[in-house]
């Protein structure tokens, strides 16, 4: 029988789980059981929600009601309940539920057939490797930053010098919207006329996310309009829409634009140990099955951080083998040129170097601030600590006096 | 010039709030502000964030980290800077934010000009009761119960007893989807023909709100489909979909149908009191913003229960004079009829009363739960004591002997 299970993680008294995932189970299901005839039983089974398991740790007790202690549970919800789609996935495992006391969704297996439904990203990291032709080192991206109220004269120009620096991605700032002084339109095609300028100049492609943003009905059509005016890719707020606005996008053959899904506003429903989902089921399960194929998230090592071993496991959720694709896992906030070897060591290769201040802020400017990652990538690759390499390249000897490793 | 106000919960040092508040503002805004030139910083004035408000609660202590302390914060963002829709609005003021640790956004005040942007809901509160021709008492609504796995004889049949006791809402169970057995099209045909034979032999009129449910790209044509159909209303579980799909809902004229908010999924971003968002922004005005006739909630008596304080402030953003039409409450969830003069108490007659095991758990049906729930209403508003009452309206009286007062 085809369906999802999923697991949650919630307080209560010794003893009193079994009945409260029964509860669950059937309170998400069919309602009732045991007060059914046997030929509604026969009928119903195959809708019926079951506990897989149920785990007290007993070691770990409430803060605050230290009579009661944490447990884990997994209930199996057969696929004939639900439509085929997040948001009928979500309202079944964690709909009434999410409002039931402390209880967190920690995280969903969907099998196979499930998982046929979700095709995942488009290009995926492979894809993005051949649109860049870069294949053997983690990628460099830069944002834009401080951009809110300037012209497109002034975000050209900014984009250009962080070309120059070889990076191979620039995002948006996920808070620059649709606006007269750089509409969506101006600064895509802004956009494509300096990174190709650079990439004449130079020979070093860099792509361009634009943010997507607007009202839900009309983002399909100004994502095949970004497609049609030259846009490398799109940057996405999905969590002020949900996954499946994602997912639509994804989806549609006559977008095929790379997908970068930013984290905003994730941390509502992400943040608490008590309530929610967690992290690495939203910004990184999810995010993958719903196409995007690079996933932004808090990096462990920044003052906005997350914590390591839900960071490090995100990354494992967007990379791990699977039928759908993997997406690209960018750490992101708090990343300097220092932090290139242990960035590399915790995310490998496939992963995405991702700065805002550690661009901007080299005292060479933007084109100092990616040269600097740059050297450092290749430094690490090449088995030569940071501190060597710097005695050959100024600008990352500039980053490590500044930040430091 | 026009924007929002957010109002932020966080904790911090005694003396620290004015700082991060700043911070907070710039950060969210033009990014820096005192090492612009002149010139510079005349530009971007008008998008820049400004706080308005800083207030430390000094006697609440964080319950782990007695050395801090709750403070609230008022910090306004020009309109300039974000597009009118709810996603722009989200991830200016809460999108990095919210993974920036303990930061709960409280409220928003959108500004009159603002506020033109969002029609709120078409029916309202007025617009629902010209519908049903109901004006003086709040409107009963029950819930399909155990639906999931039957098929359409079933749900006409259950449907049919309901509409029977005189409720004059029904409202399909949210976790039942597009099914073969119960498809969206079917579910509305047979539903409209139940009713309108219950109306041609009683004179009574229920209301049936379908729920709309699928890819978010297709609601629209769904939406527009259910209206052709005949349908009375829709439910939406609008938390998995983003407040943006409903918004857009309701704005086209083409579907002009009453739209019923669910807040399944809704507790994974506000039940913590620490991160996220708070109930009655979230549930209360946005949801009636972004133009929700209906608003469910849970409600202050039942089992998965809202804090008292909480689900009377939510009742109070939907109702509260505005620009924008009126929201129906509906507090949901552990509702009999010996809850009557509570609920009318807290909630007034421009609400709704919702049961589910209240309606369907009555000894005579779900027929004889609905009666129940209507007797109960009448005394209240000719201020009989629900226990005098009784003695005339059998349903009633075995009502308040199985669920007490
Ligand atoms: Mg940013
Ligand atoms: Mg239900």
């Amino acid at each position: 029988m085809s369906g999802i299970t999923a697991h949650y993680q919630l307080y209560g008294k010794s003893g009193s789980f079994e009945k409260k995932a029964e509860d669950i189970a059937l309170g998400l299901t069919i309602g009732s059981w045991t007060d059914l005839a046997l030929l509604e039983q026969e009928q119903l089974k195959k809708h019926k929600g079951n506990v897989i398991s149920v785990t007290e740790l007993k070691d770990i007790q409430h803060p605050f009601h230290p009579e009661i202690i944490k447990g884990e549970i997994k209930i199996f919800y057969p696929a004939a309940n639900f439509s085929t789609d997040i948001p009928a996935i979500l309202t079944t495992v964690f709909g009434k539920l999410s409002l039931d006391g402390e209880v967190k969704l920690l995280d969903l297996e969907f099998d196979t057939n499930l998982l046929s439904h979700f095709p995942g990203p488009r290009f995926g990291i492979k894809g993005v490797r051949e649109k860049l032709g870069v294949y053997e080192r983690p990628l460099i991206m830069s944002i834009f930053k401080g951009v809110i109220g300037r012209d497109i004269e002034y975000l050209a120009e900014q984009l250009k010098q962080q070309a120059y620096g070889g990076v191979d991605l620039v995002k948006d700032d996920e808070i620059l919207f649709d606006n007269p002084l750089t509409s969506f339109e101006s600064r895509i095609t802004a956009g494509r006329e300096v990174l190709r300028q650079v990439y004449e100049e130079t020979g070093h492609r860099t792509l361009y996310a634009v943010n997507l943003s607007g009202r839900t009905f009309e983002l399909k059509d100004k994502a095949k309009k970004a497609r049609e005016l030259g846009a490398d890719a799109l940057l996405f707020n999905v969590h002020t829409y949900g996954l499946d606005a994602l997912q639509m996008l994804a989806e549609d053959d006559e977008i095929q634009l790379p997908l970068m899904a930013h984290p905003a506003y994730s941390g509502a429903f992400t943040s608490s140990a008590y309530y929610g989902v967690s992290t690495s089921l939203v910004l990184g399960k999810l995010t993958r099955y719903a196409g995007a194929d690079f996933s932004l998230f808090p990096s462990p090592y920044g003052s906005v951080a997350l914590e390591r071993s839900i960071a490090l496991s995100l990354g494992e959720e967007l990379t791990k083998i699977s039928t759908v694709k993997q997406s690209f896992p960018v750490p992101s906030a708090g990343i300097h040129p220092g932090l290139v070897p242990l960035l590399m060591n915790d995310y490998g290769i496939d992963s995405i170097i991702n700065a805002g201040g550690g661009i901007h802020g080299h005292p060479a400017g933007a084109t100092g601030g990616g040269l600097a990652f740059r050297q450092a990538v290749t430094a690490v690759l090449e088995e030569i600590p940071l501190v060597q390499a710097a005695k050959q390249h100024s600008e990352l000897k500039t980053a490590l006096e500044l930040w430091g490793l």
